[in-house]
């Protein structure tokens, strides 16, 4: 039997709190170099969080004046200026139960609350929102890594999203750079050498995940290496986006 | 810096081809002492195609009559009597494109087709359906690896769902035994002491996705240990199903 190489998932720790103008992908080399560096064709996961933070992607809810239609959605329950942001992002509210809002985002990404993260916010008195063209930012922090390393890496920017049906959150990319976000088994052959159907599995999403399985919420580890997936091509997170008008959800 | 540790992805190979009433988990056993066996807190996801069919949740077609509206909704393009297991195992068509139906199955998950996975189906002339209780299933492999090696595992069985609004499939749990597949933050702090909203983590779709970058499709791999990653709790996998009456997508 020959045995197939494992996947390794090695979280990036020691990265400090990221403000606006920060090195992230310095220090997240620097966060790597502990852990013996990178190699070639290694998926570097980080959270979009940190990623907002460093390019600004912050909204500080001291600036907002919540519209009249923000403090009816928000009635009693949420920060009628969290509301007010959560709607400046959006392109379409998709579905909306009380405060809880489904939204499209102007990437065409639909999720809760348009990717506004609030946790924390009344205490720290800032959302966090998605990076403006997160696949942007895979792209910069990968070209800074391949500067610095001369290794080849993917990079996947990861944001946790709740799902249609299934209950609580897994990560998911919003973006990537130096892989294509989708793998194509068509005319592949299963191990019985049968041809396989037309079937598309969204890798970007299933790195993200397991990159979470090693981030954890509650540890301060916004990054994450997973090793020994063989990934090719080159897409955008955009293409994981089921066009409007074949989305039967819509 | 603490570093803190790596999740790691084992493939387990050499698995046959596996048949009604062949002893699965022994096959898992004899596949992980490959690969130095199993420790405690190990994480075995399995693909629910071989535990289906072990557990011969599988249809012959050639012993299926479509009904006239299995017909109908196959059209020209799928062959009707897929369609008319399809039928059989939905409790609730959710959604239909022509001959593309996304169902409720009778465990509660929302997925195309019902969960039954005909590819192949027409040169195979037979489907496999998601096992009748999956957590059993789960369970029963969970006891035969903890009667056998005396570590404490926690099993997974996973199948490839589509998503609404993101292209491609990725692993989600169908059956769990021995972990929680909910990783419930309320009241965890984040890394900067604030108290984290209500945050669950849907843990044993993120070990499923994990999985699944080891399994691969076309390599006859069927199942993984994760290592590695911290679960708790006892639950099943219908724990990860919305309620119909909270669920904004039905």
């Amino acid at each position: 039997v020959q045995v197939p190489g494992e996947v390794r998932v090695i979280p990036l720790a020691g990265i400090p709190a990221i403000g606006a103008g920060d090195d992230l992908a310095g220090e997240l080399l620097v966060a790597a170099a502990r852990v013996g560096g990178f190699a070639d064709g290694d998926v570097l996961v980080v959270a979009h969080k940190v990623v907002s933070k460093a390019e600004g992607a912050t909204v500080d809810l001291s600036d907002v004046v919540p519209s009249e239609r923000a403090r009816e959605i928000a009635g009693g329950t949420r920060d009628p200026r969290v509301v007010e942001v959560v709607l400046a992002e959006a392109s379409e509210v998709v579905r909306r139960r009380g405060a809880f809002v489904v939204a499209e985002t102007r990437h065409g990404f639909v999720c809760a609350s348009a990717g506004v993260d609030a946790s924390n916010a009344s205490r720290l008195g800032e959302v966090v929102l998605l990076p403006r063209d997160p696949d942007a930012s895979a792209r910069a922090i990968r070209g800074a890594i391949e500067a610095a390393t001369q290794r080849s890496v993917a990079v996947v920017v990861s944001d946790s999203f709740g799902r249609a049906w299934r209950r609580g959150s897994v990560d998911v990319a919003v973006g990537v750079a130096g892989l294509s976000p989708l793998l194509d088994l068509a005319g592949e052959r299963d191990a019985n050498g049968y041809e396989l159907r037309t079937t598309k599995i969204a890798i970007a999403d299933e790195l993200a995940s397991a990159a979470e399985l090693a981030l954890g919420k509650t540890r301060g580890i916004p990054a994450a290496i997973v090793r020994g997936v063989a990934t090719g091509g080159d897409g955008r997170a955009r293409d994981l986006v089921i066009p409007r008008e074949r989305d039967l959800f819509r």
